[in-house]
């Protein structure tokens, strides 16, 4: 037995006696007669996750003031009674959705921002589409307070008017764009909505059977919205951190152009198959921040990553060259194959989070 | 001192003994020994919420394929490799983001399923736009496994192509809107940017200087996919019902006509300022399901509510001569005044969470 294991048993003894409402000494007693008794005996399967706090706010965002357009009368419930809403005035736009999670027993030495990739919000980190626990379980279990946020314009984030605010349209993807080109499916016409008739690729570590609830977890997006959305993600660095920040896919360059603009901030970054760098041109205030990539299995065979990722470790070499350092992780070659783009959501999620997990610890953030 | 207090104490020291990682006997005795000092000894400000498990799930929707359009070139990231994409195909639409949070210490005898209103998420029942815990930590740490949601085409939830998919534009409110229509403010021309600037309705409880942040929370929204909200919803129920569901505004209509489907899994309704009402041909549906509809302060005032309120208490009316019952609190009414349309976020929003806990527990839905 353990001692996570037996953390976990006397609390559920706890919780238990303590929901009975028996006299306060009675349950006392109780608590240390059983929890004595645990010594010899048994454990669970999951130990509770306990937090000293949860809860979410809004950071960053501007006012736009709009003109020039007609009243509207508006039912905002069928049979309900109609309104009058003018459309002319001000607006709040560009804000950011960030829900957080601080554990009773913190053992990350700082907070862990978690931001994810294009086309999809921080429900990325959260359970997996085939209902495993996500990396945000698996950090906060380990003892990190974890920050996960949606990006402007995305989920819980708000969007706003087309062309009035944000001047491109957005983008939705099919159900098959991501299944393609995120190195689950084997190359083009291999997504099916059967998963007996889906072409995985070989040794594939997603979860097939998880695909399509995946697809469920995608939002559409802009892609003229950049700039927002790193001022946004300065906003959150300047209110929560020092912070380790994790990044994946898209926000890759979010995560190493703010941490240029608050090198005094952020204290390392984890870059899980970045699709961007930061700005070459200040590869240099990076110098003192440890940097993690990692990457999933496939990337050779696919037609954009090759140029991906040697982008990225093109970058990387200009911070090193500038006095900074970092690892690189190509999960196949350390024997583990079979990952896809979405390295959070496949079947080793875990396996992957340990490596991080590892290397954190070994950056000295870890208690 | 009183048993959750303790409860809180313990769990402290237990987490901060483990932490140490000292040898498991020497833990345990520490454990022991402090365990039993807390009887005559101190408590912490605020328990920790221990929680089973948490995470999220998507639910419902449906597929629906686009023809005839152009591909396109995307470049996602600037500086990217660009992509084609092709955005003919298959899209998954209408889906519901559902997340939740079971409490190890269970003591509500069924889940509690939050649905906010319009233009808004399930980030109404996390923290108050002040910065205090909402009524989803507030029912979590009274034993309750909450189930809060974003509506479908809200959020994370995600939303459809337009007028491919919606038949109908989204609605955007400018920031003066909910303050004027919510019972904020005191009429036309009562917003200000400027806290100290603005008119508040005398003696509101809604806490000004969080105003701005809760027009962060908005989202835009449609008034034509209220029967893919309601199918989404019903797919909820199907999958975690037998609950109580507790209902604000826009979803009041969505509450009531789910439990009209579903009579035998929704076991009581709180109707927190519904804006609609059931379906008045099925009012006998519900007579089986206790009910709560609470209002708060200036509603006689106020151009729309007088008959908001009154068409919902004529439905109930229904209900009740079809066998059911129901309670209303009007908050006046019992000495509780100046509560916005925003309960939840009023600065009494803990007072009237109690009133509706009472409530559940008088029904005999508490343990």
């Amino acid at each position: 037995m353990n001692v996570q294991a037996v953390g976990c048993a006397c609390s559920v003894i706890m919780t238990a006696v303590l929901s009975n409402r028996e006299s306060m000494v009675n349950s006392l007693r109780s608590v240390l007669l059983i929890c004595g008794a645990i010594v010899a005996g048994s454990a669970c399967a999951q130990a509770p996750i306990t937090l000293k706090s949860m809860g979410s706010f809004h950071i960053g965002g501007r006012e736009v003031t709009i003109t020039g357009k007609p009243v509207k009368e508006v039912t905002f419930t069928p049979g309900g009674v109609p309104a009058k809403v003018d459309p002319n005035g001000v607006y709040q736009v560009e804000q950011m959705y960030v829900q957080y999670f601080i554990p009773q027993n913190a053992r990350g030495a700082l907070p862990l921002l978690m931001w994810h990739g294009g086309g999809l919000t921080g429900v990325t980190y959260e359970t997996t589409p085939d209902g495993r626990e996500g990396w945000l379980n698996y950090f906060l279990r380990k003892g990190w307070a974890v920050y996960n946020s949606d990006a402007v314009e995305r989920g819980r984030s708000g969007w706003a008017m087309y062309p009035d605010v944000f001047t491109s349209e957005p983008l939705f993807l099919t159900k098959e764009n991501p299944f393609e080109r995120f190195r689950i499916g084997a190359g083009k016409g291999s997504y099916n909505k059967d998963v007996s008739k889906m072409k995985l690729k070989p040794g594939s570590q997603f979860p097939a059977e998880g695909y399509d609830n995946f697809t469920k977890q995608g939002v559409p997006r802009w892609t003229t919205t950049d700039d927002a959305i790193i001022r946004a993600y300065i906003e959150l660095v300047d209110k929560v951190c020092p912070c380790v920040v994790l990044i994946h896919s898209q926000s890759g360059s979010f995560g190493q152009k703010v941490a240029q603009a608050r090198p005094d901030k952020v204290k390392a970054l984890v870059l899980v198959e970045p699709a961007g760098t930061g700005d070459p041109k200040l590869a240099g205030n990076l110098r003192n921040i440890p940097i993690l990539a990692v990457y999933g299995d496939y990337i050779e065979e696919d037609p954009r990553w090759p140029t991906i990722r040697g982008n990225e470790l093109k970058f990387l070499e200009q911070v090193k060259a500038a006095g900074g350092r970092y690892d690189v992780i190509d999960l196949p070659k350390i024997g583990i194959k079979g990952n896809s783009h979405m390295i959070m959501m496949d079947k080793n999620s875990d396996q992957i989070a340990g490596l991080i997990q590892d290397w954190l610890a070994r950056q000295g953030l870890y208690k």
